[in-house]
């Protein structure tokens, strides 16, 4: 069970404490951040939440706390367009909504939810220089973000530095354990633990995870980027985004947002990454809208790939290997879409090589070859493969 | 009246704006930030105390900002041990004996006393991030003492940036037209001219004074470095001390702590250092003790120095041309204090020789002879003078 709530951990300060404390018998206070201004969940976010299902599980307290407070200093990330700083009635009704949402991947009515304007709020401008002189602005500018805008000259506000500490302040106000975050909160986290030793508590263990890179394939999933797979959006929706994730992410996509065991995410990719895919589509249905909803999504996503193919179309009859698996290359060059496997490998190259519409990218994969799938090439050649073992 | 208010001044910023000012016929508010955890006033402290003077009876009000919240802060100046924080109730009555103590430059009762703990305490969190977000890191970092400090690594808590800001803020709050202060609060100055422009008021003007070299012709004139003439100090104490003045700062102390010409000052210093000396303490005297003070004060001052001087000692005739006037190293030798020039040339370079207990320092001094006047090598040799012309 610690294993899994480890699952995929980049970090941990310290890994003998978070070990101990998980093994004390103690029910431990696990806190989350959770950045109000982004109430619509997506597989992003649910790789910490689905490890901190593992710790509910084990029978621990899991804190969401819903940064109300900080909400309205800003955005210190270093995007040169500062988000819109929010009213603390918007960042409630986001706080609600975003407990409605994690109720999805674990037992939100045992879960704990805190607003830090209940402390925050509460401080005066002599409480915040008493908390400011725990911390050096050096040490504040190692922050990663901090430190390349301060040498690229981009203007950091001092409001900024202050954002860190108030998020550190959670902690001792919530006399936190574990606090858990993606990897681009590890300063913040590890301020937490050190204003709790100033303020006299036991210095929290702090436990990373990585952020899940998006469809693109490129930048953190993110919805403003349109590259996520929301977590409230229709079976159908996540079958065809699903079916979109590169191949080369997909395994993190199996390890970060699925419990299914590494060795078999490892075959499934191995074997066949579009079989792959196709497995990775039905357990986020499953985990999101339940098994039920599978056999629906996959029909709608085959008669929405459908409607780019046209009804007659070329059919070519392929040998296969006894398992019925063929080599790509072998595949595009029988069935007439290319006239060397040279040329094929290129076209691949080019992501001009569909599979049921799906772009296949890897030049090196297996087949498994299926009546009826259809093979494509760019925009207009299609080729219905049948299979002879 | 506007050429006393700025004499003396090192920065003007802008020097047509401050003049403007004063030809608009407006009465202007005037402020100076006070120091509430150094309550006794000495000469360095009446610098600006008399330029304000004169601006106070140019009709302008005069604003003494007493920091009682901002004492709380303690102390950003980078002095490797903080100062102690103050507690809210002795700032308030370091606050009230400054005022007592300024009484003795300007008309008290005329002048304005604020505490910025009005305005700085009622500020919440939010409030200080609103405050905080008007200026950069970089910028604060700019303050000379910040500089050094980050370059050399050592610590700059980050409750020390709000300090600036805080001051600034006094200026915002009392809609300041001009601030005063020292070279060394020039930044600080800076920043509330720059935070009334962004809270949309017209930015105040800022004059900067220098910092008077205390009796150690070194370092800032200070209480702790025991390097001070207070204004409150018995008038025979202030003769004694204005006695002991470096020759080379002599000139400082009469354009910075008195209303005597320049060109008076000038021809005191050229014409005989001693005689300056004793026409600097008949000034101090009369500015803070009234001119009836003087003749005791200098008896007490006399009998004091030549407890030094033992009642029996050699004589010596010295000719003098028709003014009275003789070269130093010309009577130390003719004295028999020395057998060369050069060997007279070094005593006063190594502070062995005094006139009528006064370390002489200048080698090219002129000494205007008078019957009497006792001239000594170190602690044993004393000479007594007789003049011919």
């Amino acid at each position: 069970m610690i294993e899994l709530a480890l699952r995929g951990a980049v970090q941990i300060f310290s890994e003998d404490g978070v070990r101990d404390r998980f093994k004390s018998g103690k029910r431990l206070r696990i806190k989350l951040g959770a950045d109000p201004s982004k109430p619509d969940l997506h597989l992003g976010h649910t790789v910490i939440l689905r490890r901190l299902k593992a710790m509910q599980d084990m029978g621990h307290e899991i804190v969401f706390l819903i940064g109300d407070f900080t909400g309205m200093i800003g955005d210190p990330s270093g995007k040169s367009k500062t988000r819109p700083k929010l009213t603390l009635e918007e960042t409630r009704q986001n706080g609600e909504s975003y407990l409605q949402q994690v109720g999805k991947i674990l037992d939100a009515e045992r879960a704990t939810i805190e607003y830090n304007s209940k402390w925050l709020g509460a401080m005066n401008f002599a409480d915040v220089i008493n908390l400011a002189s725990k911390y050096t602005v050096a040490r504040t500018l190692e922050r990663d973000d901090f430190t390349k805008r301060f040498k690229e000259n981009r203007p950091i506000s001092l409001h900024e530095l202050l954002y860190p500490l108030a998020q550190g302040y959670d902690s001792v106000a919530l006399g936190a354990d574990i606090e858990v975050g993606g990897t681009d909160q590890t300063f913040n986290l590890l301020v937490g633990r050190e204003l709790q030793r100033d303020y006299g508590q036991v210095p929290q263990e702090v436990i990373t995870y990585p952020l899940l890179v998006g469809l693109d394939g490129k930048d953190k999933m993110s919805k403003s980027l349109d590259n996520y797979i929301g977590i409230d959006e229709p079976a159908h929706t996540m079958y065809e985004k699903a079916m979109k994730i590169p191949d080369s992410v997909l395994w993190d996509y199996f390890i970060l947002t699925t419990d299914i065991p590494e060795e078999k995410a490892q075959n499934l990719i191995k074997t066949d990454i579009i079989a792959a895919h196709r497995a990775y589509a039905h357990e986020i249905i499953t985990l999101y809208h339940g098994e039920a909803a599978i056999r629906d999504a996959e029909e709608r996503y085959k008669a929405v790939a459908s409607g780019f193919i046209p009804d007659i179309m070329q059919e070519a009859e392929i040998a296969t290997d006894e398992d019925g698996n063929i080599g790509l290359l072998n595949l595009i060059r029988l069935c007439g879409l290319s006239t060397s496997n040279a040329e094929a490998r290129r076209l691949v190259a080019g992501r001009g090589i569909k599979i049921d519409n799906v772009v296949v990218e890897d030049v090196n994969a297996t087949i498994c070859c299926k009546d009826g799938i259809v093979i494509s090439k760019g925009k207009n050649r299609f080729v219905k493969i049948r299979c002879k073992v």
